[in-house]
This record gives C-alpha cells, sequence and structure tokens, in this order.
C-alpha cells in the first residue's frame, strides 16, 4: 500500500495506493476541510495535479453530519471529488475549544468556529456544537465511526494535540491516554473498517524528547498502516526540525508518513529532506483568501502581500514563470485591487496561484529526489 | 454601429458593433460593477458566450480611481475582459444615496456601499466617498472623462434616475435636467470620444407617459448613437411593462435599445417582444451569491433557492439540462451544504449556473427571433 520508489539521503518519493488511486509522494494535500477547498470546485483541484486533499472530521461531523454525507454516497460522491482523501481525526478541533488561546498560539490564529468543551474523559470529548449548542460526543470509535461515514480512504487515529506550553507531566498523561485511543482506534479499524481503507497512528509527545521516544515506538507498534506526526512541535522552525527529528528517528522505513500542519516552503523541504512524506496545511488557501501570495523569495518566507500599495500600479504577474490564471491572465495591480476590494475573484485566483505553487514545489522536490538532487534543489529554494 | 439582422413582431435580432467586437442581440450584460464580475475571472465569463458586460462609473471612480485604470490601459486591460464594455453613467449610485430609502425601494435593497449626497445642483452632484469621506464631485463632463478613462465601449450619459413615487413636478424638473445633462454629454463625445466609442442617451419621465413621450423626443434627436431607458419603471411589472412601451413608442428603429437594470425572466421576454436590445441587471448574479438559481419555474418567478431544507437530501442538479459545471458536476444537496455554509465554491458554482441560464435564455431569444417564432417561444418558457 506504499511503495517507496527512490531514496536521496533519507529522503524517498512514493507510491501511495489508497481506494481512490495513487498518490506520488512527497506531497502536500490541500485542505477541503468543510467539503471543498474553499473557492475551487474538486475538479479545478485534480487539474492543478493533487491526487488528495484533507477534510476535516470535525467539521462535517457538526455540518453538514456524517449521516447525511453516508447517505449520500459518501464525502468522494458528496464533494464531487474522485481522488484519495485523507481525514483528520478531529482531536485536534475538539480540544482547540479546550485549550483556546493555546491552540492560537500553535496556529497562530484561533478558529473562529469554536465550540466549547464540557468535559475531557478517559471515554472521549464532550463539548457543544458552534452550530446550535448542543452538547456533542466524540471519542475514538466516533472517531472512527464518523471517518467511515465519510468513506475516506486515509482514516487518522482520535489524538489530544498538545500546545507547546502544557507542562510535562500533563504532555505525558495526554500522550498516554492517545495511546489508548489508538488501540481502540486499531480494534475499530481491524473490526469495521472495509479492504483498503488505511489508518494512520499519530505521535505525540510535545517538545519532550522522550516521551517522542516512546510515541514513536507505541505507533510503530501499534499495527497501523501509516504515521502522522503531530502535536504541538516547538515555538520556532528549530525546535520543529528537532521535534520532527525525534519523531521519525525510532520510525520503520516502510509506512508512510504524514506531517501535520506544516506547509512552509523552508519547512517542507527540510522534512522531505527528514523523510517525511506528506504533508497538509491551511496556510496556502488561508493566506491566498487573506491576499498573500506565495512566490519565490526566501527573504519575505516565501510571501508577497499583494494588499500591500506597493502592488497598486505593477504590471506584472505575480510570477512571470507560473502557469496559474492569476499569473497568465492577470496583474498584480489587478489582483491588489481585488484584494483591497475584497473582490472572491481575488480570494480564487490567489488560491489557485498558491496551490499551484506548492504542486510545482513538491513535483521538484519529487523530480530530485528521483535525480539524487534533493539537497541541491533544497538549497536552490531556500537561496532563491 | 447597430445592424437589425432579423425581426419578428416589434423584436430584432441586431449585431452591435464596438470596439471591442460585436454583441449579438437581444442580449443579457451581466454585472462587472467593480471590474469583475464577482466569483468569476473575465475570460470565464467569454467562454459562457457573454459578449459585452457592464462596469460601474461610480464605484471605479471611487476604487480604485479612473486615473489608476487609464494609465494600467484601461478596464479591458485591466480586468482582462477582451469583449465590449458598456459603462453606467454613475447617476444612478450618485443619486441612490440621496433617495436612499427609495433607492432600496427601486432595487428591492440598497446598496451598502453608499455615501451621503452633499448637492445636487445644475453643474453635478457633490457627494462624500464612502470609503474615505473625501467630498466628491461628479456632472455629466466628469461621467463622460471617468468613462472615457476606463476605455468604455459605450459610455451612459449622465442623468438622474428618480424613484417612482417622487412628485410629478419633480420628476419633470429632474428630466429636464437629465436632458440638459445629456446635451453637455453630446458635446463632450463629440469633443473628445474616440472613434467607435458609442454614446447612449437615457430616458427618463417616470411613470408619466407625456413625460416619457418628451424624453422619448429629446433623446432619440440628441444625436446619441443608442437609446436607454431608465429610471423608475413603476412598482408592479405591469406598471414597468407599460413605462417600457411609452418609451419605445417615439423612438426610432434604427438605434439599438438598452433596458437599465431589468433582468427577470418574465421581463426580458416581454421587453424583447416589444424591441429591446440589450439589458443590464445585478439579480442573476446577486441572486447566485445569496444561493438561488434560476430555473424553468415560472411558479415560482424561476427561482430556485437552493438554502431551503428540501434539498438537504436531493442528489439532483439544479438543472439536468444546463451544461454548467454546477449542474454537470453537483448535486442540490451539496450545493445547499455550501449554501449553508457560506462557502465561496457555492458563491461561484450558483453564479455559473445563474450566468449560463441567462445566455441560453437570450440565445433562446434570438434564434426564435430568426425563426419568426417568438411568441411561441416565450409563451412556453412563460408557461413552462
Amino acid at each position: 500500500m506504499f511503495e517507496i520508489a527512490a531514496r536521496d539521503g533519507a529522503a524517498r518519493t512514493g507510491l501511495l495506493y489508497t481506494p481512490h488511486g495513487v498518490v506520488h509522494t512527497p506531497a502536500f494535500v490541500p485542505l477541503a476541510s468543510t467539503a471543498t477547498v474553499k473557492s475551487l470546485q474538486a475538479g479545478e483541484v485534480a487539474e492543478l495535479g493533487y491526487e488528495m486533499v484533507l477534510g476535516n472530521t470535525f467539521h462535517l461531523f457538526i455540518q453538514p453530519g456524517p449521516d447525511l454525507i453516508r447517505e449520500l454516497g459518501g464525502l468522494h460522491e458528496f464533494m464531487g471529488w474522485n481522488g484519495a482523501i485523507i481525514t483528520d481525526s478531529g482531536g485536534y478541533q475538539v480540544f482547540s475549544m479546550g485549550h483556546g488561546s493555546v491552540a492560537e498560539e500553535i496556529k497562530r490564529r484561533r478558529d473562529p468556529r469554536t465550540s466549547r468543551v464540557v468535559a475531557i474523559e478517559e471515554e472521549g470529548v464532550r463539548f457543544r456544537s458552534y452550530l446550535d449548542g448542543s452538547e456533542r460526543f466524540m471519542g475514538p470509535e466516533t472517531s472512527m465511526e464518523v471517518q467511515a461515514a465519510l468513506g475516506t480512504d486515509i482514516a487518522l487515529a482520535f489524538d489530544e494535540c498538545t500546545p507547546f506550553h502544557v507542562e510535562r507531566a500533563y504532555t505525558e498523561r495526554s500522550m498516554e491516554r492517545t495511546h489508548r485511543w489508538l488501540d481502540r482506534c486499531v480494534s475499530w479499524h481491524r473490526e469495521h473498517a472495509p479492504a483498503g481503507r488505511l489508518l494512520y497512528g499519530i505521535v505525540q509527545g510535545g517538545v519532550y524528547e522522550d516521551l517522542r521516544d516512546r510515541s514513536t515506538s507505541y505507533v510503530a507498534q501499534s499495527g497501523v498502516d501509516g504515521i502522522a506526526i503531530g502535536g504541538s512541535l516547538g515555538q520556532s522552525k528549530e525546535q520543529m526540525r528537532e521535534v520532527v527529528g525525534w519523531s521519525l528517528a525510532g520510525l520503520p522505513e516502510a509506512p508512510p508518513r504524514h506531517l501535520l500542519g506544516i506547509g512552509d516552503v523552508d519547512d517542507l523541504i527540510h522534512a522531505v529532506a527528514a523523510g517525511i512524506d506528506t504533508f497538509d496545511c491551511a496556510t496556502p488557501t488561508r493566506l491566498a483568501r487573506h491576499g498573500t501570495a506565495l512566490v519565490h523569495d526566501p527573504a519575505r518566507r516565501w510571501r508577497l502581500d499583494l494588499g500591500k500599495a506597493a502592488h497598486r500600479r505593477s504590471e506584472e504577474p505575480i510570477d512571470p514563470d507560473c502557469p496559474c490564471p492569476a499569473c497568465r491572465e492577470h496583474t498584480r495591480a489587478y489582483l491588489h485591487y481585488l484584494v483591497r476590494a475584497g473582490e472572491l475573484t481575488g480570494k480564487r485566483l490567489i488560491t489557485l496561484h498558491n496551490l499551484t505553487f506548492m504542486e510545482r514545489l513538491m513535483r521538484g522536490m519529487r523530480q530530485s529526489i528521483e535525480a539524487g538532487t534533493l539537497a541541491e534543489f533544497g538549497d536552490r529554494v531556500l537561496a532563491a
């Protein structure tokens, strides 16, 4: 179900086989959290070269609900997406409510649609829906059931994502509970999942090397098909790379590895070099909706804020070498205007651009690994 | 510059020649008020079959400003649209501020971006910008200058659009001022406009037959290239048809005729039968952004509110015979969900559908006029 095709140091290209086709890795996975990559049709995402999107178990649990999506043929059918789908477990969103401003810290922003945690128990989490205030419950089995109702190709085990500055004792207790929840997810999966559906376990353990070691071993031996690295990855890029390194150190080669919630250009390059296969992240599409385009400019963290007055008169495209419709057909001046005026067309055009940028970056990495030149490729991107 | 190709009763098909290509009439003209047909790229609008869009002189005057658009090559270049552009004069928006809730009455809704009228004078109108509160001025020459800066193909003369329940005396005084403003626009146009740019005058006169007669004669004899029918068209569809009838009665055959701000299916059918050539209206695209699709259902005013719970489980497309991406690729259930969740993808898909619907309706009318069967076509649509 995962076939490593080429290696370059710790990096590898691979073929990830799912019930909805193969995913060529390393791959970036765009967010279709709410059953849509915002502003795009599913078919357009496929045209950009993507083979997998990420659906959000928590949001779809709340609206429109797993029963409706199952009744309508599953998430693929519902949103018109024929490629692979990975669904997060809902744990991150459920716990974000509880951690509140700490979750904000991890993601640098709080999801406006937060609900309220009522209780975190061994069984799972009780919380109030952000839609209607009703009390809801999610635990490992619920999460697996919801993901099954969605008809996901890759399910993620239910976990608690601990923020980086909770104390070590809490991080440890939480990790141990996440491991017990993993076992329950594995049991559920063995009993109920159709052939071909994959289950990924999630490595937690915060910023503590020994906890990461223990979590890595636990997840690797749990019988899952793939391994996701989650939780707090630290408060700086350096710490994040260290934590990812610890998490990877104890992992067997064979299972595919997903890094949750990471999507900055430099982070992707380092993580691919370290042996990560897939990534999901809200940043490229969220930045787009706020007017920021991704560009080859490491000095500015690969970000071009089109809302800035400097672009008001620019007749240049975002990037003359980019094949996306925003770059082929429009000037920075027009995009600047659309961003300032809050126009939907601007959000959409920059989304198309940013996803084109990400897919070209990942393709560049795949080709470089095949050619054994990932280090040079990385240096070139990081020094562009 | 306007060539009548076929006739069927008072209806006609025609070829409207502009500096940016020919427009086959009768035609519906989508609104690109703010230099974008909201959620679409210009190229997509062309792919839907449209040959002309309408730009809004007032909004573009305020943001990003005519000087910038001229500097960037004009509105066509700015927004990437290669077809024809007609621009309204700005009069409607400028006066909407003054008339306030009365404007609301005409359009059933008030533009949230209203500014404040400071003074209406013979020279023109002073008002405060909704962006920064600065005092601005627009009169006939300003309007023509702005439209010239935009590089429009068809300019509309500056007018006051009187709402239907201002008293007759005001309607008459306003109409007479609009006529004087028309003369100033014609003078400006003769002196400054490049070859090929067309100027349309606007018939006013409210709901008073004798005023409409006078206005029609005045505009027809003013030397304009085409005639737009504007102003209050009454408080009911019956009154609107009566007023349009009066306005058309005194018109020569040759000039093209535009009906401002009308876009309901039944109104288009009646107006085409009465001899109107082009239409603009915010309704099809605005309804789309609020979740309402246009469908062949006269009993429901051709409207299908996809936000309604009835569509929650519907696996049908909006219309099985429609070739748009919303209908080819998605169910009503998915669109219902997108509308409820406020997703951009939903606004865009329904916009694509509604503009596909409008273009197919107009094409049907063009073909029926050529075949001499417009009455049957109209009966079929009105009784569908």
